[in-house]
């Protein structure tokens, strides 16, 4: 075990009872609702929080990347879904990782061009890939709506082709994080539930079977009335949390599991601020919780041992690796001298942890592990 | 060489014309102003870069963390000075540095209980460091003022201490990075430089000796009128440029040396966008070019082979992996179809660059080597 005070600065945090609870917390929700667990590792992209997540064991899981299906599937998940467009140029590597581990990594189309290419392409290889088709419920980033008659002609194009294993659909009601208010995202989870529910009707109808129906996010999978027709959750956030979720009321902020432990690198009492060694690439550029906490800044400060909110102090402005925090009261000169430690909570933890090569894991002050990330797509 | 349509999707590619042509550009800049050039390589964060900024053999360069010290030390790069404010934490590791490399890596201080506990540190550990104090030109980041009185303590008791090898100065106005008129940045140029030889003739009046009068950002070591009383100029971002920058005036579009390769994942023809696999952590989430050219979005698309730009497309929307390509001529859709590639050029090079782990190096169409780059602080 070492303690905080001796590591090197900018550090990830990841403190393992938080992690522990949000984790518990999720599988329950998902027993709760009847439907299988599928969390997005794009949050932790470690297999060791894989592992807390599933409780021990591995759950299916969803990633953003080539390189974290790779990750994962090296690791020991043996399901997995690739939740964003294939294109072909990807597709030799997932082909390769499939052969390699025996992990199945359900992929996405939503035009006849792809899937045909995609059945061409499998077939050449003498293999099949697993497919299903992206539903837009609302958020309007990728997917074709719910009711759109090419979702049952592809459905049916994956369906005859030998060298596909057409799965169903899944949808992605990202819009939910665009909301404070839990009544609005109960009523996108509504609508989420029922596009994609919707979609695999339309398809069945077609005389296709559909053995995935899959939504979520972490706001909608929390907050939905109920999950009937669906068969899987997806949610990647709540492992983690961040100040956007604890601005919209998703989260508390005690949840949070991740955190930056920076230095205070310099003092400027003429214009009252403190320096620390989180900066842009330490924190990100995200300023997620700003629409509804705009004094969230680039972060917040808590106490490096106890995490309790240092006051209200928070990183007002970022440059490649300062950060500069206001102060009002000169006290705090003194109680964060230069080479003091804090502890920041992200905006977006997503996207602060991906500046890192791996989590100091922590219980309390002392870190008892360090585990590492799978970052990038090479 | 391989062929840029074979490349798996996000990659971060860097011209070599490019980097060659704006690396000489500085060089014969520095030559013109009389001063040693001591590049940025918080930038490139590449020992192959950092090679081709001095023309074949390396120049004193600058770096931001300590990583990147320990990086260029090992790659051979023997005089660093590293830009932010020490702190003990850090201190054990960049002496290993020193004793294992040769190399020498100029520290800043600002408050005399770091010098003092600098001076007790390298006394007990039988050795010296090499300090310089950073002054405030204007930006109010980091630094005392120029005619604060403990410039002249702190570099007197620098001085005074058998453990620190006091060289002189430094500062950076990085405001110039904050207007598009060029005469504002002479002013800013004329301040920095001032500035910088204000604090080391005060130093020198006191007895002490002064042999580091650094200055510098891209944009101000550029429109400087001269650069009288300085020793060094300091500067990364020429190396590569930006969207940012270009905005301002400080470079041409065909100047930018780094792009992101991107491949269209998805057409949503109804709300009239192109998707991207170049999202949040492709591209980052500055938006440093918005002042002055919110249309630049997160980055504008240019041909994947030539660079000419693809009308006015840019990524307007950034999720973790997807960007949103609004389109109003629905032309694009035939002419990028799913799976097109596009080369996108970034916000803030710096950012972007640093979510990877290297570069493919292209002369046109053509990559012709991949550089690794070193990221984070471990």
């Amino acid at each position: 075990m070492t303690d905080l005070a001796r590591l090197e600065t900018p550090r990830l945090l990841l403190d393992a009872v938080r992690l522990e609870r949000n984790s518990q917390m999720m599988r329950s929700r998902a027993a709760q609702l009847g439907v299988t667990l599928r969390p997005h590792l794009k949050t932790p992209k470690s297999i060791d929080v894989a592992r807390v997540a599933g409780g021990g064991t591995f759950l299916p899981a969803t990633v953003s990347t080539v390189n974290e299906a790779e990750y994962f599937a090296r690791g020991g998940v043996t399901d997995l879904l690739y939740a964003q467009g294939i294109t072909l140029n990807k597709l030799p590597r997932i082909l390769r990782i499939e052969r390699e581990t025996g992990a199945r990594i359900t992929l996405l189309a939503q035009d006849m061009a792809t899937v045909a290419a995609l059945a061409a392409e499998a077939a050449g290889a003498n293999t099949t890939v697993s497919l299903a088709i992206e539903i837009d419920s609302g958020e309007h980033r990728g997917g074709l709506r719910p009711d759109d008659p090419e979702v049952v002609r592809l459905a049916e194009a994956a369906a005859a082709a030998p060298s596909i294993a057409f799965k169903g659909v899944m949808t992605h009601a990202g819009h939910s994080y665009g909301t404070d208010d839990l009544a609005e995202v109960r009523r996108i989870a509504g609508a989420e539930r029922d596009a994609a529910v919707f979609a695999a009707n339309a398809i069945r109808k077609a005389g296709v079977p559909v053995s995935m129906v899959s939504v979520g996010s972490s706001p909608t999978v929390l907050h939905a009335e109920h999950l009937d027709g669906v068969t899987e959750m997806r949610c990647g956030i709540y492992l983690f949390w961040d100040l956007s979720q604890y601005s919209r009321h998703v989260c508390r902020l005690d949840d949070i599991a991740v955190s930056v432990l920076t230095s205070v690198i310099g003092h400027n009492r003429e214009q009252g601020y403190l320096l620390v060694d989180a900066g842009a690439l330490a924190m990100s550029k995200d300023t997620g919780a700003h629409k509804y906490m705009p004094q969230a800044g680039f972060g917040l400060l808590c106490d490096a041992e106890t995490t309790a909110a240092l006051g209200e102090l928070a990183i007002a402005v970022v440059y490649q690796e300062h950060g500069v925090v206001p102060v009002t009261d000169p006290s705090w000169f003194e109680r964060l001298p230069v080479g003091a430690m804090a502890r920041v909570l992200p905006n977006h933890a997503c996207i602060t942890a991906a500046a890192y090569p791996g989590y100091d894991v922590v219980r309390g002050a002392q870190v008892v592990a360090h585990w590492p990330r799978t970052n990038g797509w090479a």
